[in-house]
């Protein structure tokens, strides 16, 4: 492990007036206190505090005690792992994908509340969230973040996740800067933050094009309130993409050729609108598509930028690509530090009120491109709970692009489970995006476009074009039923079958069912 | 009936070359075709053509014919009722309120499709809807708009209400414009017309203060599209409130004392920020009781202006108010008119794609006051579907502000029908708003203030400070054996259980029911 005379480490400590607050991760664990809010950087196993974190768990192990997790969206396995083995995690925000903590979230032993994540900042700043003593404070009492280097003014020079770091910094009381000597100075200049105020003293965010560079490649900060800088030499440690398959092909595909037609009848430009995409292995797939297709000159305006994108970069499709954190694989994360000068110069990184603005969205009218849970024949969508009780990842930014895009497009392979669980169901046990923010459905089975369509219109498209075969004649079966039992309405449905779909999974294990 | 010779209609048509298209609304009406689609003016019933569309609806009692209807929202009975009694209408969007209109989309004889409101005319631009062929069109075939006036090169000055005017005579093939001589001419000057372009073209919304004018007061078309000119002396029709009861008054007190609270916090500033109020009785009692708070410097960013709104006016309280629709009451529109100029110079009327613009609402920070039809124990909001099934009315813009909102309030009554309906229910039989766009729920009996808090803290508060009395036993009981039943979930529900407030109703009349 990197110790606190590592010159490569101390290098990057530019302001020297600092370096009276160097010192291991240990004695910068022991500054926090039980019933503390941390408030730390990283988005994604990427640019999360690995050393202090680590350290704050093996003190827990000591002295139990508590605090309150405030995030950019997942972090590592320091955090969303360690720290919630040793139950040192009160309250947590505002999204999470770890199997321990999603264990721990769903038992109750860690309370979780699940924000679309580009209200954050605006939230903690307005102090809508509470300590321990149930105040509502307006930020919490250490930042921890990760830095590839310090300014010669304690300037932060954040690494592969912006997030909620500037507002965290911004906002603390106190701040930890961990100097990661493994993140390459070569991401100094990707970052672009810039510091938004609270209403009414709000101005026009000024991005025209997905690309726009409006900030400054540091956090600012103010250096009284540095109160630890911890040498670090621990990577990211990425997750691993699956790789694509038939199905993720299709849905690709099935994508590109509603794009193509689009385009054809004049309703998207030649190089269509700024993209988003979800996060994960469709997305990726997703992008994948793009990948092959005839599509050039696109921008990105998304939350987190996948393996998909580097290869948009290599075949010279983009122009310019704006996120607020890279979640390549572990192969994509060397292929980015091997050609990071590239890479560099087409990719924004902003915090994550900026990245996912619904005014920024909405301007340039991105294609919203997001993954589902399950959806309803009436084209809600639930992206959060597995059967509608169990919290699966959180919403994350899937609202913020949906609410706000020019064309919301959503995907889902159309069965799960080895065909045991359909993603259409008659009604979605939990609403995330309602039919209000949805536009196109795809699966690998081809596309539903919703578009000025009534909600029995709705129906028969979803069913017909994006449900599983073998779950076609069920829900069918559901809607005509409806259709006879409550035909004189809107949206039917026979509310005491509703969930017939779920409650026989639960039952026997399988969504298929006798009549 | 006013004819078209008229001096009073006459001289309001500044634009002499178009003396030429002055017809009487008959002959109007004859140009409309089978299949066309028309847009027309209004937003509520303000501000819609009376007198074309009540010929068509004439024409149609001898030859039966369709068109589609494109609104702002609700308009009036020429339209609502009168065409849709003699079927004329295949197509609705997007909103409506009409008893009749409602009727015909419940069973099927209207196709409706329900959209924010703020979103109709990007995706009108965009070409996102069908006509009768299933193509995909730009516009509509006729904009039928009521005006106060022609000006010297055929500029529309709209009267009482802007809604989706502007791009409706911007993209029509051609234009019918109603001059309504009821409407007087101090309306002029009040409305606001700044024109958007879609995506790539979008430029920041230069709005910063509620009141900021950025546009034109009269509509730009084409003189060459203006098919017909017909004169009008029918004045708008508008709806009687109902008067201020015990529990709205509650409503209204609850939520002073919550904003009055937070101000002393200092989570919002002493002249609040800018306020959204829905549309009907629970609105204006909450606008009712602000009127008589301490609260002073209010500005409003809302869509429809109600009478509560010139009360505010009236007791110097407001800075300036923002909507695309005037709705009064009709001793409320004589208050307007009698005291047009002071309430002229307090108002502006922007199209409905501004009034209730995400970029513009979360820049400024609206606090977002709008109507739960009911509510779940966790938060999720249902504002359009009776039991999931049947149409209400439509979403109409609580979406666009609630979604976007500094702060998102919904306001019900606690319980309906003579107690036999609870508006808190274990899980929305409809969801429009999702547990992430809400933030704070009142109703007569208390406040659940909800932020920062996860599902389960989330219920206690809404069962004992929202629900009525009556049913905090039966919600609590589901409640706890959701917990026992699947305790080890974030969102604990029985799914066969989910909607058995409902089925009681459906089955008995009263959501009460016995263990």
């Amino acid at each position: 492990m990197i110790d606190t005379n590592d010159s490569e480490f101390l290098s990057r400590i530019e302001d020297k007036s600092l370096l009276s607050k160097v010192m291991p991760g240990a004695a910068a664990a022991a500054m926090i206190n039980a019933g503390d809010i941390i408030g730390i950087s990283g988005f994604t196993p990427c640019g999360y505090p690995k050393i202090t974190m680590h350290e704050l768990a093996e003190r827990m192990k000591q002295t139990p005690f508590q605090v309150d997790i405030w995030t950019g969206a997942s972090t590592g396995s320091q955090i969303d792992t360690e720290l919630v083995a040793v139950n040192g995690v009160r309250v947590r925000m505002p999204y999470q994908t770890n199997a321990n903590l999603r264990k721990a979230i769903n038992n109750g032993q860690v309370s979780y509340y699940d924000l679309h994540l580009s209200h954050v900042a605006q939230q903690v700043r307005a102090g809508f969230f509470t300590n321990v003593k149930g105040e509502r404070v307006t930020g919490p009492d250490f930042a921890v973040v990760e830095a590839c280097k310090i300014g010669p003014n304690g300037e932060i020079y954040p690494t592969t996740a912006i997030g909620n770091s500037p507002v965290y910094v911004d906002t603390a009381k106190k701040v930890i800067v961990e100097v990661n000597t493994t993140q390459p100075l070569g991401l100094v200049g990707m970052a672009d933050i810039y510091m938004r105020k609270n209403p009414p003293h709000c101005e026009p965010i000024p991005i025209l094009h997905a690309g726009d560079r409006i900030g400054k490649p540091y956090i600012k900060c103010d250096p009284s309130k540095i109160v630890a800088i911890v040498p670090c030499d621990m990577p990211d440690v990425t997750r691993a993409l699956a790789p694509l398959d038939d199905d993720a092909e299709a849905m690709g595909n099935n994508l590109v050729e509603f794009l193509t037609n689009e385009v054809k009848h004049g309703r998207l430009p030649e190089n269509l609108l700024p993209l988003q995409s979800g996060v994960g292995n469709v997305a990726n797939a997703v992008i994948h598509g793009l990948v092959e297709s005839r599509f050039k000159n696109l921008s990105v305006y998304t939350e987190v930028i996948q393996d998909g994108m580097f290869e948009l970069i290599d075949k010279d499709k983009i122009d310019m690509i704006s996120g607020t954190s890279l979640s390549p694989s572990p192969e994509g994360l060397k292929r980015f530090y091997d050609n990071i000068e590239k890479y560099n110069k087409k990719i924004v990184l902003r915090p994550q009120e900026i990245s996912n603005n619904g005014e920024v969205v909405r301007r340039i009218g991105v294609i919203g491109m997001n993954t589902a849970l399950e959806m309803d024949i009436y084209g809600h969508v639930n992206s959060t709970h597995v059967t509608g009780t169990k919290l699966m990842n959180g919403i994350g930014g899937s609202g913020d692009f949906a609410r706000n895009a020019f064309l919301s497009c959503f995907f889902c392979h159309s069965s799960a489970k080895g065909g045991k669980i359909s993603a259409v169901v008659p009604m979605c046990s939990h609403v995330d995006h309602t039919e209000h923010d949805t536009h196109v459905f795809i699966s690998e089975q081809g596309v539903a476009d919703v578009r000025g369509l009534s909600p029995k219109e709705r129906a028969k498209v979803i069913i017909n074009n994006v449900a599983h075969p073998s779950y076609r004649d069920q829900l069918m079966d559901y809607y005509e039923r409806a259709v006879a039992a409550c035909g004189h309405s809107q949206t039917p449905h026979i509310l005491p079958e509703a969930f017939k779909f779920h409650e026989s999974l639960a039952e026997t294990g399988d969504m298929h069912f006798k009549k």
